[in-house]
């Protein structure tokens, strides 16, 4: 069993299982710090496999890989949560996963994390837990008005989820959904929304970015805008709440809260992601250190990067046939293209990210 | 014979020469875009092969290995200029290369590049051409006082160069740099050293970034910061020089022009280089569009990127044994280190960018 008493030195292989957009940064943040990065994903072509000539392709759960990855590397990390648990677990026995195994169980289900942030006295939707057509009705019941039945696994940009309007909507949602355990959530008034992305080191540092305020379309990201319409007292009040989950986590790594903003000025925890995320990719121009720099320099163990922001900036997401209109998406902004082949409808291809000079506050 | 009479799309791939720490930071400034770099390098190991799967290794002049090139490539650039003239002929006669081999020809020879300079009406230090130890002694006469013999090829980081203080030191100074064509300059009295690196687009477009101050010790750039000591009169003037050269030469990509700012305020042409550029690697994390994202919009025909500063910089080499301080470079600011094993003496291992609040001018 290979351990992390000591940082990974220059030169050191990162493991990063995932390789799409997230992978793909992550993998350039690790190059620009001298260490190499090696892609695992399931399918070949996947667009991470572009910038590194370290690459596995395999299923998530073949053993004979995952005990290669962790022979080649000094430690593993990943750019999506939903990886099957024992693979996880088996990997863990042979390398450093960082953030561990317990980061992941608690997030990786929706039930369990939200009822972890309740916890720990931080506000979220009412919820209920779904495993069964009666406990749907029930849930309703208790839910008092309309709600969203979601699985408590595997969903991600509205996969997974379907809104409900009466009991027997619940019921026919439950089975709509495979008949999986889902989470009857109801829902918040909110005002707009937010997200906080911070760090935590593996010696405890904390360095939280500003919060974005975020726009969704069709359940994806639209737009994250730094300065959004947080007040200063809600900006702390963010990355006080990102604070208490990371330290509850024993966190190591990048990881996102959602957030709520309330017509009242609350804060409702919406969804934790335990890995570098879309309302951050502003940090990588608009910070001295990105986001993928500083998930790479936690997991390897180095001292984290400055969060600060010294520009304001507008990041939009370039989704589907808008990949199309590079050369004038080009011209207006720092582009990031994906390298992914087909356009398909909803698929998130690059981001623009703008910026202009910083507001004072 | 490939043209470019549009722009590289989204997915095409960037053949780059030169395997360094230019090469490596080009390549993934390509893979931010959505485009493919090809790293050909004449040996292997070579830092920029850790950050592409494609990737070269065969001499500069092996010509199957540029035929090769030439096919897979919608456009080859380069991280350096001493490359063999021939070899680029050959790959231009194939594949659009950008800069093109007449910007290559003046720059690579020091006298075609001090009499390019001097007929645009731009300052020079006095230089004359030492092709004999005869032309050694006349050329110190001439010259009427202390000054640097130089090859007029192949020199870098101080290497190819020897300080003359009498004309028989010029005459032994020609044949201990071997006898090879060189060229004889006066010194320039200077406050400070300064650069400027612009990009020019395939459409004529122009920008320049600010210039830096720049300070180098035993020959090796040790830190360039921004803004430096040069007037905002300086500033366009060191802007507009660039803009003579980049025309003058039809130049597509990014040039560096070094200067000497002397006591009078004037700007002195010390030499031009035909690409990115070590005084401009604060532009990573202090501009929306670096250096090297700028040189790979140009070549693939794409609009050029804004170089506007949205902060203050320092950027500072990190070189030989220095690496070995990677924690608490780490600690102190933005810090890329180049994949290089071997800490040798001069050799440069990283560099460390520092950002702070863009003053008002």
């Amino acid at each position: 069993m290979k351990t992390l008493d000591k940082p990974v030195p220059p030169g050191g292989t990162i493991g990063i299982i995932g390789g799409g957009q997230l992978g793909r940064m992550l993998a350039q943040a690790a190059n620009a710090l001298g260490l190499q990065a090696l892609i695992y994903n399931d399918q070949h072509g996947a667009p991470a496999f572009q910038v590194t000539p370290l690459q596995l392709a395999a299923p998530y759960d073949d053993r004979a890989t995952l005990a290669g990855l962790a022979n080649v590397c000094d430690v593993v990390t990943f750019e999506f949560e939903n990886l099957p648990a024992d693979a996880i677990a088996f990997l863990a026995e042979h390398v450093p996963v960082r953030p561990g195994p317990a980061a992941l169980a608690t997030t990786q289900d929706r039930l369990t994390e939200k009822s972890f942030v309740a916890a720990l006295g931080l506000k979220t939707a009412p919820f209920f837990e779904v495993s069964s057509p009666e406990q749907a009705h029930a849930a309703f019941a208790q839910l008092g008005g309309e709600g969203i039945l979601k699985t408590r696994r595997d969903g991600y940009d509205g996969k997974g989820q379907v809104r409900v309007i009466s009991a027997e909507d619940a019921a026919l949602g439950f089975k709509a959904l495979g008949g999986k355990p889902c989470i009857l959530e109801g829902f918040v008034a909110f005002s707009f929304e937010a997200s906080v992305v911070a760090a935590r080191g593996a010696d405890g540092s904390f360095a939280a970015y500003d919060p974005p305020e975020n726009v969704h379309e069709h359940h994806i990201l639209r737009r994250s805008t730094v300065p959004g319409r947080l007040t200063p007292a809600q900006v702390m009040e963010a990355k006080a709440i990102a604070k208490t989950i990371a330290d509850a986590l024993d966190y190591v790594g990048v990881l996102a809260v959602e957030l709520f903003v309330g017509k009242d000025g609350s804060l409702t925890v919406n969804e934790i992601a335990p890995r570098v995320h879309n309302t951050g990719h502003w940090t990588i121009e608009a910070c001295a250190c990105s986001q993928f720099e500083n998930h790479i320099r936690a997991v390897v163990g180095w001292p984290l990067g400055s969060t600060e922001r010294h520009a304001d900036a507008v990041m939009e997401n370039v989704i589907g046939e808008e990949a199309h209109a590079w050369e004038s998406l080009a011209r207006s902004g720092a582009l990031h293209l994906y390298g992914k082949k087909d356009a398909k409808p909803g698929r998130k291809m690059g981001h623009v990210t703008r910026l202009s000079p910083r507001r004072s506050l």
